[in-house]
């Protein structure tokens, strides 16, 4: 178990490094615009911190990710959240499962589909001092969606949030 | 890269040979009926395959996560699935969030509330050959739930999936 929690400390450091290298990218990279946040490689590896259904137009399903900074900061209610904070939200399509169905004794499956979009949040309280802390990214299949106006509507959704939680949407699911 | 990419590796290596050692416990530990399979330590810590929705009586949301060999089989859709292979699913209460409503343009998010149980499959095709291979276990606040009726009622339900599927509902998002 030492070696397990050993190991963790270090590929947390590596992961850190690493993340802070490549998820506040320069303009003409695969960034997003206003903010120039990239996908950090290595995200779909994070630890999960909560799960989630949107309806209504977004009809998905969704994974919370976080480095591990972000990680220990959710799970430890650390607020604000410090700098370095990097939390992916990964979206599906919202499917009824006929095959899952099946096998159960009433329609009451539903999964994961296409991937839709992923969305990054990263916590510079310097760089983005003005959108109170936060940078936000859109991506589809890996590339940055270049609108100006959705990547603004990110801000624009999550200041509506109470500053008490830092303006984040997800809480830590043990 | 390399470096985070030999650190995975080396991670993979010590916690498959640690949750080989914890996920097969013998009676009288904090294992399930029948088929003798604990909790394993770090589980939380796990990559996720996939999410879900359950409606219905089980009226959950949940995330499915897989130790490395689970992970790598479920990504390369390897089947059947390798002895090894431990799989856990987190459920959780499947709840309508006002404080996220508050903030969209209509309600619309449904969020994580209080975990209601995770239940494990562990692959080891020799020990649980009666089982097609699989051994299950379901556990409330860490504790492994005694009923045996409960945990048979998993192989019942697995085992009318498609042999070619390897008995597992999940399927990985990328």
């Amino acid at each position: 178990m030492k070696k397990v929690s050993t190991l963790w400390v270090l590929l947390s450091v590596a992961s850190a490094a690493f993340i802070t290298a490549v998820s506040t990218g320069g303009a003409g990279e695969n960034v997003s615009p206003v903010y120039g946040v990239s996908l950090p490689e290595g995200y779909r590896n994070w630890r999960v911190i909560t799960v989630a259904h949107e309806a209504g137009q977004n009809n998905d399903i969704r994974a919370i990710l976080g480095n591990d900074i972000a990680y220990e900061a959710f799970r430890n209610r650390m607020l604000p959240f410090p700098d370095g904070s990097v939390i992916v939200r990964l979206a599906y399509e919202f499917k009824s499962s006929p095959e899952n169905d099946a096998v159960f004794p009433a329609p009451q499956s539903f999964v994961a589909g296409a991937p839709t979009n992923v969305q990054i949040s990263v916590k510079d309280s310097k760089r983005y001092s003005e959108s109170d802390g936060w940078g936000y990214g859109q991506f589809e299949n890996g590339i940055a969606n270049p609108s100006v106006p959705l990547v603004n509507s990110c801000y624009t959704c999550h200041q509506k949030l109470d500053r008490s939680k830092d303006f984040v949407f997800s809480h830590y699911s043990p």
